[in-house]
């Protein structure tokens, strides 16, 4: 399967020829459009391959992307006046949004405009959204958040999904957390053959809920035929370790493991602080060792892991933290860049049909 | 209610008067019975009114213990041949383990020869074991382990329970986790009116499993007569915060965010050591901060923290990390001796016999 990006992305909008656009939410982030405006400043400058279509208030977006140099020529401004708060309940989200700029970066993304949507905004509400917008894959009965978690691999990140505080998941949607996290890790990290690993309380086979021992046996069946090695049960600790790639979960357990993770990670950071904030001699050790507490700082940093994916869906959503600075919404967009020129949405739309036998195969998808 | 430890201890065995007993498994742990004579020997030396029934091989721990002047006189061993492995299954233990350190440490518990267990060995045999022979106390339903959680409070820790991989608790599980949880928290952290919340994936009250909102509705209606705070729902993020005292949740979860948040802590330690190894200026500014970084070293040393406790049982166990040495076998001692002390046992017991109209009140319990 071959995909042409460039004919995609030169035969629409106002964009230089083979750019890669990505569709970008300025409002609801916690910080307002300035911080999403000066983060796709920031990731325009790294890479001349990028266009947006950016949504929002259109004279502030406007006033905005005017002082930036690196944004000329290379914004498509869509007016949309409504916003979607952190508050807002997805349920009406759904039914009175058609105005917002979440609505219309989701519309670019469904009409071929863009590759890839990015947004800082409520993530129940885009969640929603985007399954009544995009609609699930051929296939897919439950489409999941996928994030990265720091790691000692050498790509630098595991995968874990689902994290979207879904409430349940059964066997069946877990296998297809497999298949689609093998695809993420493919196209996002350039793993050719990613080791699957099942969350759960212990390694041993007779530990667990039903669910999960019915879906060991369904991951450990499919893994041959689509590319990836099933490594069995892992347990929290296992997260961040060497033994995994991918760690498939239930929504709701996702969802708790990545917050405790990012609540210990901030946790040792603030002691870290405290502690060289001791004694005038820790005090001059922390200027020496600067450098190397900065490195550190920017493996751990959420911000630089910044961008849960939604999987599963007609298109990609790389949802922002809802506090993203400049430098989170550039990771968020650089993430979406890396998966639009992957053709990652048609791989893993090819390994999903081919998973559930509604299509053709792509063994390499 | 006043529990009278003297005349408990004092009337038993061959130890000074006024000491505080407790049985302690010398086998089982992933080091041998050489770490945990000296973890006793560690807490022999800080605390002059511990004194230890030891169980494991007779010639073996007299020889170890021969070799520690703070063990002189305060040691009973009582000889156990058998040792339950980290691979043994529990349903086996229970039903051939007669002969193991283990069964001999709770039966001193049982007999009231010790008022507290210690042991390192295998969790979920432990468990078994605890509830065929301590049995549950009147009106609990499912015993949970909690364990201590480092945090921004002044106390140092949050108390989280259930962490025991337990895969359900209902409603009123959750109800007399948040009883339990207020007893140790009490008694074992000196808070007189701590604060609880249950964990979900968010903290608004419509989102969650069904059994959290019901075990929602009981915790509230619970709090004033059993003298606690409840905060309401919280999210994996606030397990170190200031938020909250207690954490109640299934064993499931619980399980999976306490070795999400030792393996996030492990791997923060570890880049922070990479860090500082990486050029000689780091290598120098890690010697002058030396006893900062052993101070914040100290604060989230899984070892200093070591110690889940089995909470609902006619008596108290304290389970150690199999992988303790003798730091976090005198830590787990520490809590052990702290628990017995107050008379813990007592007062959760009343507790509950309070909650579930059994018994006799005790408001302050």
């Amino acid at each position: 399967m071959t995909v042409d990006n460039a004919t995609l992305s030169a035969s629409r909008g106002p964009f230089p020829t083979g750019s890669v656009v990505i569709s970008v939410d300025a409002m609801g982030g916690d910080r307002g459009p300035a911080a999403v405006v000066a983060g796709m400043a920031e990731s325009a400058e790294k890479n001349p391959e990028i266009s947006f279509i950016v949504h929002g208030d259109e004279a502030e977006l406007r006033r905005l992307i005017g002082r930036r140099k690196s944004l000329a020529g290379r914004c498509d401004i869509r007016h949309a006046g409504g916003v979607v708060t952190m508050d807002d309940k997805p349920a009406q989200v759904v039914r009175k949004g058609q105005d917002t700029s979440m609505w219309s970066t989701l519309e670019a993304v469904r009409q071929g405009d863009a590759m890839v949507a990015v947004s800082c905004g409520n993530t129940g509400a885009l969640m929603a959204m985007s399954m009544l917008r995009l609609r699930k894959l051929p296939g897919v009965n439950r489409p999941a958040i996928a994030c990265l978690w720091p790691s000692r691999n050498p790509q630098g990140f595991n995968i874990m999904l689902d994290v979207g505080a879904d409430i349940r998941a059964d066997a069946h949607d877990l296998l297809q957390y497999a298949l689609m996290g093998t695809s993420y890790a493919r196209n996002g990290l350039g793993l050719e053959h990613p080791r699957i690993g099942l969350l759960n309380v212990g390694t041993e086979e007779h530990k667990g809920r039903t669910e999960l021992k019915q879906a060991d046996e369904l991951i450990r069946q499919a893994a041959a035929e689509a590319h990836y090695e099933y490594v069995g049960f892992v347990e929290g600790g296992d997260l961040p370790s060497t033994r995994v790639d991918v760690i498939v979960t239930d929504g709701f357990t996702g969802n708790i493991a990545l917050k405790t993770g990012e609540g210990t990670a901030k946790l040792v950071g603030e002691l870290l602080k405290d502690a060289f904030a001791n004694s005038i001699m820790s005090k001059f050790a922390a200027v020496l060792a600067m450098t190397s507490l900065r490195r550190l700082q920017k493996r751990i940093d959420p911000r630089r892991v910044n961008g849960g994916i939604f999987l599963g869906l007609n298109g990609t959503v790389v949802k922002s933290h809802g506090s993203a600075d400049a430098t989170g919404v550039s990771a968020a967009i650089k993430l979406a860049f890396t998966l639009a020129k992957s053709g990652f949405q048609d791989r893993l739309a090819a390994r999903v049909a081919q998973a559930t036998g509604t299509g053709e195969t792509g063994a390499s998808s």
